[in-house]
């Protein structure tokens, strides 16, 4: 069968742009034993999909020019010769941003629509959610009246990683770059401020402001000059994750700053750098705990829905100027 | 009684030198009850006082213009007015750089000097010893055939960290300050080779030839430049213990460097600050330990002893230019 594909055309320099993707109708062989063909539902667009377009040695491999983009996908089974799948099932996989896909049944799993929306498996029961659970719960290990503070705070995990630490009892301080933004964080999610790194000339002041006692976890999803201000106000034993640096993804060069390390030792603040993989033999446990509170009401979450296969690159793209608001999903 | 003292004169700016030292004659009060007078035997000098000659937060208070430098000294009871030290007792304690010292009996520590010669304690029983055990064993955590570098490998701290990842049997690679010092950290400490920072000139490149296998751990006591070329060569899930930055002790401005955290989020890197006085409550393990390793034969070390009260300041500035090997100590 004919199908449309989105495949990486050029390997990027800085700053990403949809000349660097390409469109191609393709033709799908027919399917081997222990394979199914899939229709897409539900394609995410992850910060960390920008960094598989350099062509550097990495936790996970980069795309291959002429490829396919490869990311998580939740579809649905057109046809099946796997005695695992029959057609109808709901599945999750890292797949190809491809209309219809050929998939080993090895590399699926199952989910089950009836406990959560399949959307949900892409963000808050998914990457995005183990991950905010992971780093802010196994790094950050948040106690009650500490003072956290989350950049990228309204991305998919900045808002769950939040949550968490206000469930701990802690005082949390989120950066963003709206002031729509910053009423949700506070409105919405419970977040006790917020500052809009946009318009805010003094980072570091307002930070010290917001932050009176210091800052003792520094949950980071950005990088850059945003986290320079956090760090410079960090407290004895901070710990902080390093989640993401969205802001120094689209560099080309080695990015430049203040050497962190004589501070870190000052005060013997720990910085761990982590990828949700490093986690996997507890997913069980953080799908459990995030289910319960969602169930009980206290965890709430975003997704920003854009509608269109073709929507793909953009949307990707839109991350890093901020166009969502928690989790950002394309559904076809 | 009338002693002699040596001062903080100045505030230095950049590379500590003589000048930023007085030496005065001052009279010492009668000791009142709970005070002994001390005579100084053995002075510690360590590079983490530079910072305590800064006007800045620290986890420890700044020296005071025109008041003694203080440090770890070892010194023997000439007088007393409390119960528990005698006439001739052997203490341990954070002192004044004074001949004679009056100190209240809450901040001695009695030592023993029939277990091991009264300097050991300054060095491989004392704060050094026990910085690279907690930092070796508590942060970096080396597991069999991991390759291990120590930067500042030749100091008091480098020489024990490395010979502990030797006997967790690691690859260990030092990196030190001339010729001699990498044959002494072969052939007395066991390390499997090192590195002279100051004739090699592509610094990056020989870390790769010598860890042909990545760097797992970094047990850093220098930072700046040394410490970039380290970090370029570093392995997933690589643990990295800040013990000391002594290449940027004398810099005055915010020093600059490339943005690490990109790197150890795509690595899952752990670096991790730290304090001896962190692990306090575990000192008696360390000590146990250290001391049993001596014993067996299996932990070698190194004094540079400096002998006079008068040579402290130039002692003391001699460890940021490499005049050490392993613990420095001024005798008088």
């Amino acid at each position: 069968m004919n199908t449309r594909q989105i495949l990486l055309a050029s390997r990027p320099k800085g700053t990403l742009t949809t000349n660097d993707f390409r469109f191609e109708n393709t033709e799908l062989p027919e399917i081997q034993t222990g394979k199914v063909l899939l229709k897409g539902l539900y394609y995410s667009v992850d910060p960390y999909m920008r960094g598989r377009m350099n062509d550097s040695k990495s936790y996970i491999p980069s795309f291959q020019i002429g490829q396919p983009i490869e990311g998580s996908v939740i579809a649905t089974v057109l046809k099946s010769k796997s005695d695992n799948f029959k057609i109808g099932d709901k599945v999750l996989g890292m797949l190809p941003w491809s209309k219809e896909i050929i998939s080993s049944e090895k590399s699926l799993q199952k989910i089950d629509s009836s406990k959560a929306p399949l959307s949900y498996y892409l963000g808050i029961l998914g990457m995005t959610g183990l991950t905010a659970y992971f780093g802010m719960i196994h790094i950050c290990k948040p106690k009650a009246t500490e003072t956290v503070v989350v950049s990228g705070a309204a991305g998919a995990v900045g808002i769950v990683a939040g949550q968490i630490a206000k469930l701990k009892g802690c005082r949390v301080i989120g950066i963003t770059g709206s002031d729509e933004k910053i009423i949700l964080l506070k409105e919405k999610y419970g977040f006790d401020n917020a500052i809009n790194y946009r318009t805010t000339t003094d980072l570091k002041k307002a930070i010290v402001e917001l932050c009176p006692n210091g800052v003792d976890i520094y949950f980071d999803n950005v990088g850059g000059e945003i986290s320079d201000a956090v760090i410079s106000n960090i407290n004895f034993h901070a710990r902080i994750a390093l989640c993401g640096q969205i802001s120094l993804y689209n560099s080309s060069d080695t990015p430049i700053g203040p050497r962190l390390q004589p501070l870190l030792l000052m005060k013997s603040v720990l910085m761990q750098g982590f990828i949700v993989s490093n986690y996997q033999s507890l997913f069980p446990e953080g799908i459990k705990q995030l289910g319960q509170w969602i169930k009980e009401g206290k965890l709430k979450f975003t997704e920003t829905i854009v509608h269109g296969f073709d929507q793909l690159p953009t949307a990707l793209i839109g991350l890093f100027k901020g166009d969502n608001t928690g989790k950002m999903i394309v559904e076809v």
